[in-house]
């Protein structure tokens, strides 16, 4: 048996992608609609603000295409706030104007791969790598323009076994791919978060770039990459822009 | 043709996931509403107290994200009193704002990779390894936070064929397996049943947990063993959380 | 290329499943709710007594689960009855609170796999022996109180190709196979039905016991069994539980 | 790279699914039916009328199961045509009564892999074997009883790769195949259609028959047969019984 | 590892799939048509004039078969632009009509397979040639009568691993699939986005033509293509027909 790399998790993540029913909301009076956006604005600003207390993060974004219209993210510390969250929106006004099309729960989380001495003995580590990787564990959600969420697995097929790998060939496959990620750095930053016994694939992956073509670039240069040429099993992706919640009314109109 | 482990099995479970109809919830006058809370705590309550009696358990969750807002899981002595119960819930005034969005049905079983000895000749095996087993047909669902539910199948391809192996290596695997399983005692429990020609995977698991990333971690680290990295087929996975029948107020205000 | 097995055709068979809207169930008046019983009982009732008549069978199952509600089967001469069936439920009032979620069309078929002198020179055959395969050609529903329902297809990858083995090996494999039913003789009965040409995969089983564990033991026994390890592809699994069409308004009382 | 065979394009063919609305045709005042019946008459005698002409065919089945109620099957000389026919359905006043389901569309084909000389030099063939061929293109759609419409696909897996294998290999296994065809003659008639870049699979296959279970023994005879064992992939099966148009007002009835 | 090529990207794409609501078109009064109508062609031909100015394209097709009734294929400098277009369809009277079926986000791309010097050092290149590989990142959308789109993506499995060969090996392939298609010139044109990181398969294949036939013929004859034959893997076909803004009355009409 092989052995699994030790681990460490920060915040809980709620990916909560919703579709909106546009004839519903043409039809739909104008005092009414004004009621729903000013729900919704001041929903989404009390999540922002309430996460200001570096207790989480909120976010919402456009998607582009049929999958959804809205993805909300949120961070928290515990699932409880994730799954009240969830279901405060739906007293929102606006919810009557939306559905909720699909979902993604998962844990941000670091693994020893590529710094086992982390999880050997934290104080040997250097003040300033200790910082990072507990900064990791606990995110604020980038400002870039655009996003791009994937759930992925490591395959357990005959010749393509990542879980039948010794410890120390997964690690030295993580490491050539934690060196090509670097050389986004600036460009592309990444949350990863593990959703292993919490939802249908194994990690939650969200990209953030204010160059989309940033994002296509490493996901294809990684694809090459043997842990994503061979091991990789990838979901259904989900591309999108962020807004500010005072832009909602006009995500809206149209 | 290899041979199949002895088995015995203990009460029938159903799994019965709803999602709420929110938008019909907040339309709903405030009379209309709390009758229908009423009703359903009454149903809920009236399952628990007479799994009090031994006859089985019942218990509500409220699970994140959208493939449900509620499980009900239902443990009972005869799938005639399942059907009973999935149907019963549909004639409360709650069930108008819900959809039954999913189920899963099976068996509490137990089987002898670990311990032949008990089913070869059960007087041989020492009084509280037989209480202990038998506890296991009829469990309790745990007080715990925390559950996470999924369906497994065991893989039938070429080199990666369960069926296909000795029975006595399929033994030595699955005591591996236990042993990993016991070094999470006392921080997670489960209940193992069988849906095989019941349901369209092999078995059900359902874990429970007070700190949800133990839930993750046993899954993640039960991976890298070789019964699951070879063998191991995942369906879908739902994380909720549980709450007394007398939360369902609350639960419903959002 | 192999040679196909001799096979021998009875009768047509309809799985029919249906889920109930509950919602509109609760909310029809007392009057519309006993109308629409009364019409379903005369339907079930007449297709079970046209049954008597050694024309076919027809009989109504509760399924556990949010896959169905209703199975009906119908066994039938002709396609065309089993089409006429289907649609006349549809006029009966209790179709207005029903959908159609499933459906399954075969042909009840025995296979000169074990008995190739029936299909070789069926004088040489005992009589006995004759009459019980004709029997199982236009069989008749059992009693038995629980049912399971799934499609099944032989594969055809690399390693694991049914359709590219010589037929004396399948036979072997089926003999096993057949012996291995045997040792379940007056605890399950099976009927096997074609589907290759009708439906999406090749056979449709249906399980009948008064034990639902023993419709388990045989299945999970039976996967152990080369034929199925190696080349059984299985589909959905529906499990139930027959009722007399008098007990109509008690299942749909909940 | 393999070669691919020669091959000749005829009619394009719209296989067009919908169920009916049960309920809704159940609570239409007669007046509405009548009219919806007389429209869809219309519509369907005029199709097939206009087929007369030798510019194609026209025909509506019966659909056993929950997949569809009705197909209809139009082989026209563009796509244009389908189109056009697809969208007219959709005006006529029975259209209010039924919801599309499925759809596949294609074109009649003739390879060159077991006559290689059509294609070569056509005038270098039999005329007689030239008329069959050029008939084949534009087939009428046969009067037989029964219809089984299913997609098909050739595999491309490492071991199984069709496009992967010599064209002189191929042309053997589809001489063979062709040859188990010819058994049936007189029994089972096909047409068989492209869909490579028109539709999700690569082949539309129609088998028309008096006898279903000759449909049955056909497929489950070819699959036995290497072309199929090894290389084929087969998507879903659409079994019925044609009828007349004027016969729809009894098709409606139940 | 092996190298990704080098790539350059244009114009970002919005494959926009709708499907028409047929009942509620035929029920709706002739004034309110009309305006959906006089909007939708608005809407149309506003979106094709903006593309006249150099910064993008706009097209609607009319789609056969069940899964869309009709297509917009959009290109624009940025995904901001395709997101806020999908929105303002959504804003016509015509949209109460139609509802989002499918949709499909990419960037038209080259890749440095077939011509490295281009990546390595443009100014190297003939101007023609370098005129031409830009123009292929700006397309217009050609005028021809049919189209077929469908996603795409290359296999990483055991002895079918795209992204494990070697940057020559794959180049060469490419070179070969490349002459190919240029023996389809002024026959098929197409346009090639990827969609890697940005939807579900790694590319969006957009064809072009005017004898459907053609695009039939080469979508076959490259699958024997080795890097289709072993590499490719295909997502679901949508085929269509072009029109001009101004038919959209006589495309509602039937």
């Amino acid at each position: 048996m092989a052995d699994a790399p030790p681990t460490d998790e920060g915040w809980f993540v709620l990916h909560d992608f919703h579709t909106v029913d546009w004839d519903a909301w043409r039809d739909a009076p104008e005092r009414d609609r004004e009621a729903a956006l000013n729900d919704a604005e001041a929903f989404l600003e009390h999540r922002e603000s309430l996460a200001r207390a570096d207790e989480g993060d909120s976010a919402v974004f456009s998607i582009t295409g049929h999958k959804a219209d809205l993805m909300f993210v949120h961070f928290r510390e515990t699932l409880d706030e994730l799954d009240r969250i969830e279901r405060s929106f739906e007293q929102t006004a606006l919810a009557e104007y939306t559905e909720q099309s699909h979902s993604y729960v998962s844990v941000v989380e670091i693994s020893g791969y590529t710094v086992p001495e982390y999880f050997e003995d934290p104080d040997s580590v250097d003040a300033g790598v200790k910082q990072y990787l507990e900064g990791k564990l606990t995110p604020e959600i980038p400002d870039d323009t655009y996003v791009s969420f994937y759930p992925m697995s490591k395959r357990r097929q005959p010749e393509q076994n990542w879980y039948d790998l010794p410890l120390e060939e997964r690690a030295e496959m993580m490491e050539v791919h934690g060196d090509l990620g670097k050389e986004y750095a600036g460009k592309v930053s990444q949350v990863i978060a593990s959703s292993v016994g919490l939802d249908d694939m194994e990690w939650g992956v969200t990209l953030f770039a204010d160059d989309l073509t940033d994002i296509k670039d490493i996901v294809y240069e990684m694809r090459f990459d043997e842990v994503s040429a061979k091991y990789g099993a990838f979901g259904d992706f989900f591309v999108g822009r962020r807004f500010p919640p005072s832009d909602l009314p006009a995500f809206m109109a149209g």
